[in-house]
């Protein structure tokens, strides 16, 4: 396919509205990705649009609506390759024809293979000239989550990690709360509120009581303006419990949401919005690269892990995380406290498992550094 | 004293000059201060001044030279407080008066209390008007070190760390070379070329057969611009060897500079220009105040720590830090590898030792933190 590759200072700009707008949809879209579109007649916006909900009509189609016959012969600007199959909704290549589009800038092809490209060839096919590659990087990186499922058929995997200068989680005695700010634990509401599940183990939820799920009314002001409670979606929560220590008491239970027990062995389900995932092979440890396949399978798009030294370990020894994201708080607690990651097969500094800072921003006193894989 | 706040823009932007120009000297003026100054007359430039080394004239004389007979009636611009008392040079304040400037703009008065406050009087006496107080902070941050000495009598300490994302030092075998990347190194270059002082301990010296000097082809090209090799200034280094462990014969005394050894017990010099620091109470470790206290009235403004997780430790625990420079490699190193720092007396979450993170920046793909200790 010949890609056209010379974009204005205006496609831009549209474009880049576009990914905004998609953007607030970042919170509710699961399983579905972020679309953005903006429609344009003589360098006028006519039309904007975002996905918001799987189910609902898709970023063009509001667009569309909004724009009426103004769409004749104007731009769309869409993020993500229109869809040319009946899903939940018609094809968004259609509508678009159907409207008298005349060009439409796409951001990035469909990575899903079973798709791409078919969109693009339908709309090149009626007449429509079609450009893609604006913003390219953005709208990658927008839907990591969801093009890593249809790419490889896994979820894209956050570790969270909260620790001291010296990279400690915990003092000797376990004491924990608080390392981290106030508003550094506000801002993981962020996170646990776009991934599509929350991902701990039996201790960590024993032993701080945790009940895993979104706080509406922690989200910064700034994020409650573009997520309304009405919409709020709890994220499926996973929990790895594989010899079935967890009662079903526990706080976790206590609350609304799903829940996953990830088991080595059958159990009575404690409560009804709970679901088994089991591992019936081996004795010990859940196989991480099996859990993970499950989820995908389940249509989970991220998931968002809190949980301790040895989860954290074994998902970075294992090398499934996608995505590191590291609170230091500003003191040191010492050789004695407990450490961020048991990595109990490395030896040789040359072996060290190596990341690639992507983002440093302060949040209130302390530091938030993200970082990806190293491919 | 009433001290003028309202400047102008263009005030702000001389000051701000004067400022860079007095960061030239960073490397080269210790024991004194850095101190820069710009003569501004009908809103042109007509001197600039720094102060390089100790003994050489002071930042104004430089300015008023370049200036000549349009320093009359004009403005200085300076960093810190004229002085008004004959020291290696004859008082600046008296240059200005008989170069008849008519107005004086100082970021900051002299910090020392000797002499605090006397070169403003001297300058307004003599009828000249003196503001005070513009880009006090820039100021006072540029000369953090030799201002700690004037108030304190104590140098500045710099504790330099470099580590994994968990905090690791080292490998389990001691493995360290490297964690962090040649830029990351080179960067402590800089660092080290500013110090008064470069302080290590018997143990690390032995371990990395280190030289501790400035090695000035490792300087990046922007500092090597401004600091010619003509000037270079090798920083004493203080080896804490309190059981005389050291022989004489490591790679540190083939280097030319002076080295000062703190010890608990006399010992032969093994070396023309070492000196001994001899703590001679108790028996095991150099008591750390009065190793900085004899610093202090050495003249020594700075002193830049490399050393390991046990003086690492005790500086924290003593609360003798100044500012924290972390390097993080984007690695980790897992439960195994060596700490960052051996807090032994900690126990309780609530005493851990608190920084504020003032400057967080990239070096190469490693992570700089600088902390200063939080009041």
């Amino acid at each position: 396919m010949n890609y056209s590759s010379f974009f204005s200072d205006r496609d831009l700009e549209f474009m880049t509205l576009a990914i905004n707008l998609a953007e607030r949809g970042r919170f509710t879209t699961a399983p579905n990705p972020c679309v953005g579109c903006v429609i344009v007649k003589d360098n006028n916006i006519v039309g904007t649009g975002y996905h918001q909900k799987a189910g609902q009509p898709h970023a063009e189609v509001y667009a569309l609506q909004q724009a009426g016959e103004l769409a004749i012969n104007a731009t769309a600007y869409v993020t993500l390759e229109p869809c040319s199959h009946f899903g939940r909704t018609p094809p968004c290549a259609d509508a678009l024809i159907q409207a008298g589009i005349r060009r439409v800038v796409v951001a990035m092809q469909d990575p899903n293979p079973q798709v791409s490209g078919q969109g693009i060839a339908r709309l090149r096919h009626a007449g429509i000239i079609v450009e893609v590659g604006l913003c390219a990087d953005m709208a990658e990186h927008l839907n990591r989550a969801f093009f890593k499922r249809m790419r490889t058929g896994m979820p894209y995997i956050q570790l969270k990690l909260a620790a001291s200068l010296d990279g400690k989680i915990a003092m000797a005695s376990g004491e924990s709360k608080w390392i981290t700010s106030e508003k550094a634990r506000q801002d993981v509401q962020v996170f646990r509120a776009q991934a599509s599940a929350i991902l701990s183990t039996h201790k960590t939820v024993t032993r701080d009581d945790a009940s895993l799920t979104v706080r509406y009314d922690e989200l910064p002001p700034e994020i409650r303006a573009i997520y309304p409670q009405t919409l709020l979606r709890q994220p499926i929560r996973i929990i790895i419990d594989s010899q079935n220590q967890l009662s079903g008491n526990e706080n976790l239970f206590q609350q609304y949401g799903e829940i996953w027990l990830a088991t080595k062995f059958p159990r009575k389900l404690p409560h009804a919005n709970c679901h088994l995932l089991l591992d019936n092979k081996g004795k010990d440890h859940i196989d991480l690269n099996w859990l993970f396949e499950e989820c995908g399978k389940k249509q989970l798009n991220s998931i968002w892990i809190e949980a301790g030294a040895h989860l954290a370990g074994a998902l970075i020894e294992q090398n499934l995380v996608d995505e590191l994201i590291i609170y230091y708080a500003p003191k040191l607690l010492g050789h004695n406290a407990q450490n961020l990651a048991v990595l109990p097969t490395l030896n040789l500094l040359a072996n060290a498992p190596q990341f690639q800072f992507k983002s440093v921003v302060m949040v209130g006193e302390d530091l938030r550094c993200i970082l990806h894989k190293q491919h």
